[in-house]
Order: C-alpha cells, then structure tokens, then sequence
C-alpha cells in the first residue's frame, strides 16, 4: 500500500531563530501497512535535493530517490514497516517554501521567506506525525541535510523515537563546510537574473545555479571516484579554450549543473543552504554537549572516508561524545569512492546495516 | 645587488597546443652577485598571482611574495647564489599576457591570447636565461605552478639544470582538480561584466572573479586551518540570510575574494587556470613515464599532506616514478594546515631543507 498527501497544519509556526511562519502545509507520502501503528512506523528525512517521493507508488509509479533502500524486502523494509516520508520545510517539493504562498500576502513567499534551520525542518516533521497520530516511532532515519533533521528529531522529541540513523550528517556545521556553501550560494546570487531574488519566471538565474550544483557535485563526491572515472587526457580535438568543454569531466559537471539549475529554485536552494550551516545541536544551550546529550535513543552514525563536504571526524566525534555519556551508539566509517553521497550509491552496504539496526520487533 | 628590467626576445615563439605569440617580453629581477656565472645561479619560477617580485630589492624596496625564503642567510642563501625570478607568461606582472599589446594589432591581447601551457611557460625561462647568458644553472626551484614550470624545465632542457626542487606540483593534473578548476573559471564568465572577455575598463567582472578566489582560497589552505582559525558560531547579531556575511569564515573569503578581484585581470586568470589543467610532462610522448623520465638532475620533490587542489598522492607518484628508473630523488611530505599554501607559511620547514638541498659547491 502507499499513499500521499499534503496537510495543512494551522496556526502559527514558531521559528529557531525567531519569527514564524504563519501556518505551514507539509506534503508526504507512506508505503506499508498504512494502519500500522507508531512503533511500528519509520521516518526517512529527506536531504537537500530530494523530496518525500522516497520510492515509487501508486500515485507516482516512477523511481523514488531511495528506491533501492526502501521496499519490500529492502534496508527499509515495506513488509515490516510502516515508512513515512515528508518533503523538507523550504525545499521546492510541495511543502511550504519559498515557492509556496504567504496566506498573509496572496503571493510566493521568494526571498522574502524567514530563514530557517534543521531544528525547524524536525519540528515540521513532528507536526505530520501528529497530523498522522503517530505519537513515537520506531525509527527516523536520514542522510546528509536529512541526517541533521533525523538528529534534531531525537533532540527535541526524545520520547518520540526509537531508534536513529544518522548518515553524512553533523551535530554543528564547521568554518570549513560554510566556505564551501558560501561559494556556491554567491555564484547564484552574483547572476544578474538572480535579480536580489525577484527573478521572472521565464528568466531564471539558471547560470548561477548551475555553478552551485557544479561545486556542489565536486563536494559529494570524492578525488578518488573522479580520477577513476573521467579521461586524463583533454578532448584530442579541442578546443583548449578556458571555457570549453575540454575534459570530460567538464561535460559531466555541466550536464549535472544545466539539469539542476532547471528543476530547482534559486531562492529555496539559498535558503536551505545556510539552513545547513546554522546545523547546530548546541545552540541555546549551555554548551553543545549538553544540547547533543538531549538524544536518548539508540543510534547508529555513519561516516564516509572521502566525505569532503562533511568529513567522517564529524560524525566520530558526535558518536563519541554519545558514547562517553552512556548512549547506545554505533558508529561506522563506510569506505567508499562516492563520498557524501555514498547514501545514493552503497546500497548493499546501507541496506544490510540499516535491516539490522531496525531489528525485527517493536521496541 | 639587485637588478630588474623587461627583455624582448624578438622572433616567433612557437606554443606548445600549436600556433605562436610573434615575440615575447619577459619581466624579471635578481638578487645576490650579479656577475655569479651559471653554475652559482638559482632560478625562481613563480605561482599563479605571483610576480617575479619575490623578494626587496633597490628599484622595489616592498617585500617580496618569497621575503622569508631568499635573502642573506636564507632559504635561498643570496649571499651565496644569484637568484633570477621571471613573471611568467601570460600573469598580468610585466611578461607578455593577455594584458599587454599583440604587436600584430597594436591592441591587449585580451582573450585572443592563444592558450598556453607550463611547458611553454618553461621555455620562456630557458629564453631569458639565454639572454643572461646563463647555459647551466645550478638550480631551478618553484611551487604550486611555479613547481610545474620547474618540472616542465627540466624535461625540456636537462642539460641546463643541476637540480630541482618542485614543490606542490603535479606532472599532470587530474580530473579532480580540473574540476576545481572549472567552477572558478564559470563564476567569472557568467559574470556580465566579463562581456565574452571584451570587458570594458571601468567595469570589470569583479563578481566573478572574486567567487573564483574564494573558491581558491578554500583549495589553498584545509578544513583543518579553517575549523580551527574562524569562529564555529554565526555573528549573534545576524543577519542570518543566505547572502549575509554571517560567518567570520565568510568575511575572511570577502574580503579576499574582493582585494584579488581588484588587481587580478581576468582573462589572465583564465588563461592560467587552463594552462594549469594541461599540465602534463607526457604531453607528445608514447606515455607519461616517458615524459617524466626526461628528467635527470637530481630532484628534491614535497607534497603537503592537506593539499586538497594538488594532493601528496600526486607528487609521491612522480617521485616514485623517477626513483624507480634510478633518478636522484628525495620526496618529503609535509604535515601543514596550509595545505597547497604551505609554501607561503612554513619557513622554517622549507628554509632548512631548501638550504641542504642546494648544497654548498656548485655542480
């Protein structure tokens, strides 16, 4: 069974860092035994350029961005589990974003949409699962921006999960993460259609974006799988111009940046850009032990070596500091030439590791 | 002593990709006793925003881009060597580049300069050498591109060089890097002010240029420096938009981003940064080892283990290389937070070994 649908959640949505947002509308989709109870429920949060289509369903047969992971028989397994997946708060998948309208003006929200944070994106994922009267569930799991939800969850709900898994993900953003998302946010912003974030529907800061995505693949991916991968040798016919195409990484990087730049919104990719850099489980506390040390539930964290975007030292030391106080953790490096986004690649890997820490029973 | 001047090599000066540059002007300096014959002479190549302005001297008094490494009792002992440092072909420091006039029209070359290489950037230096009457020198020594033009001179003219020292450099760029490469020449042809490489002189596609320093700058140095020299925390008075300079690490990239963009040309950068991508010593040969192999003199040879734009792996491989077919080699990895720019911070380290290396009697 699968089904989907948008709630519309009313009333005023306070936001982290101050502000709100006057109502909020989340859309989602389930597979499963749709009238399984909470316990028997796990949550996959999507990351930055995924929405809640995690597999195919009847409502939409095509390839969902997890099909490999989440199914009958699969890491995420439909036979067992209930699966519950919501499109991120600000991502341009049918939740309220940018792209969405302000009740309180008639129009898109665009530029003018009130920054928001991962604390913010798991309170909305909150909210569905009381929409749905799933009080505590059995496990949330994400990967990248959807790991950093997936630990906030577990920070601020510590009665309502089971178990978690947390893939690629940081507790707190560092310096060196910021300059990278920083670059990328200003080639959007420095395209003259990028128009300080009113830009026209037919002229769209497509360049800008391109450039994002392009530094944004270099990111979730690793020297090692490009050098194995792409011809060393430039194009024996030229042209040797700076702004060729001369390598063949160049044509990969400017497929993936033209095919971006024309299904994701500018504005909603600014916003959860410096979303991921305001990441911090420590903020408004005293320290960020004490605001990790909110998570309770056992959790598996998983890093990868050649995650250049958010290494694996990250995830360690999060894990660690769980561990040195009492939390059941487990903590696994994956090696892997796919880098942050060996979530989208290893799935033998994942799928085995997940299946088990799900367990087979209810907690 | 010290002595500086331009020197015009009339005659076609055939390129390495074909074609040719009708004459070329080569800018340069020197240092120590200026009547030292070849074999006490030690040959400086510089990096991409480097001139031949590497250390003071009597027309310049303003430190140089290598004050720390050559002078009296340094690195580079200029009581003991005359040093010679060339601006390379196609930087806007004085040698002939985008920015000054093709004598075919009277007019900047602008972006109709002819794409070159570091070879062709090495037999520059052999020229000016011819012209200095210097057949042999004792020593050639350069990092970064500097590196690769040293490695490209003694492929080229292994007679004329008593040994090397090639710092962060590779004997050929991979996939990776031209990769890197790529985004920060994109960000500065998108820029509208970049006008197709026709900008005007009052409105030059500083945006642009300044995003592809930023992303230089995160290339230059590592996660390791960033995590521990900026603040983990945004400004606590915001603003926390996406364009807002909320992080120190932010301002740091601006304001770096901003100084290069204002004194950089940028057609110059493009030029470069693909002169960079065709680094290759097996460039007309049956295959690199035959390319690399070229190579006779002794050679001194250091990565920088947090090199993320050229990484160590890229320099022990050349190393080994040579070793392996019987070449004097000595390979050092240097533990640095500054990554790629190691050469720039790590004096002592450099200095010492630098100062060994030379050796005390000519060849």
């Amino acid at each position: 069974m699968s089904s989907s649908g948008l709630v519309k959640i009313e009333g005023e949505f306070p936001l982290a860092l101050g502000g709100s947002l006057p109502e909020i509308e989340i859309r989602y989709e389930e597979w499963g035994d749709l009238t399984a109870p909470a316990d028997r429920t796990v949550v996959i949060m999507p990351a930055l350029s995924a929405s809640c289509h995690v597999r195919s369903n009847d409502d939409d047969p095509s390839p969902g961005w997890w099909e490999e992971m989440v199914g009958p028989g699969l890491g995420v397994d439909t036979d067992r589990w209930r699966v519950v997946a919501a499109s991120i708060l600000g991502a341009p998948f049918g939740s309220t974003s940018p792209m969405t309208s302000n009740p309180n003006t008639g129009r898109p929200w665009g530029r003018d949409f009130p920054q928001i944070t991962p604390a913010d994106q798991a309170r909305c994922h909150a909210l569905l699962l009381d929409h749905l009267g799933l009080d505590r569930v059995h496990a949330v799991v994400g990967a990248s921006l959807g790991g950093m939800q997936a630990l906030q969850f577990a920070a601020q709900f510590p009665d309502r999960i089971g178990r978690l898994v947390s893939i690629s993900a940081t507790g707190k953003t560092t310096p060196a993460t910021v300059a990278l998302r920083r670059v990328g946010r200003l080639a959007i912003m420095n395209d003259p259609d990028y128009a300080d974030g009113h830009y026209e529907p037919g002229k769209l800061p497509e360049r800008g974006l391109a450039v994002a995505r392009e530094l944004g693949m270099i990111c979730y991916r690793s020297r090692d799988e490009f050098n194995q991968r792409f011809d060393w040798d430039p194009d024996p016919e030229g042209p040797y111009t700076a702004g060729s195409l001369t390598y063949e990484v160049e044509r990969y990087l400017n497929h993936h940046g033209t095919r971006f730049a024309n299904v994701f919104d500018a504005n909603c990719y600014l916003l959860l850009s410096r979303c991921m850099d305001l990441m911090d489980l420590g903020a408004g506390f005293r320290s960020y032990a004490e605001g990790v040390l909110r998570i309770t539930c056992p959790c598996f964290i998983v890093g990868v070596d050649r995650d250049i975007l958010i290494p694996p030292s990250e995830q360690q030391h999060l894990a660690h500091l769980l561990e040195s106080h009492g939390r059941d953790v487990s903590f696994e490096i994956l090696p892997s030439l796919f880098g942050h986004d060996a979530f989208l690649k290893e799935y033998d890997w994942f799928g085995t590791r997940i299946r088990t820490w799900l367990g087979d029973d209810v907690d």
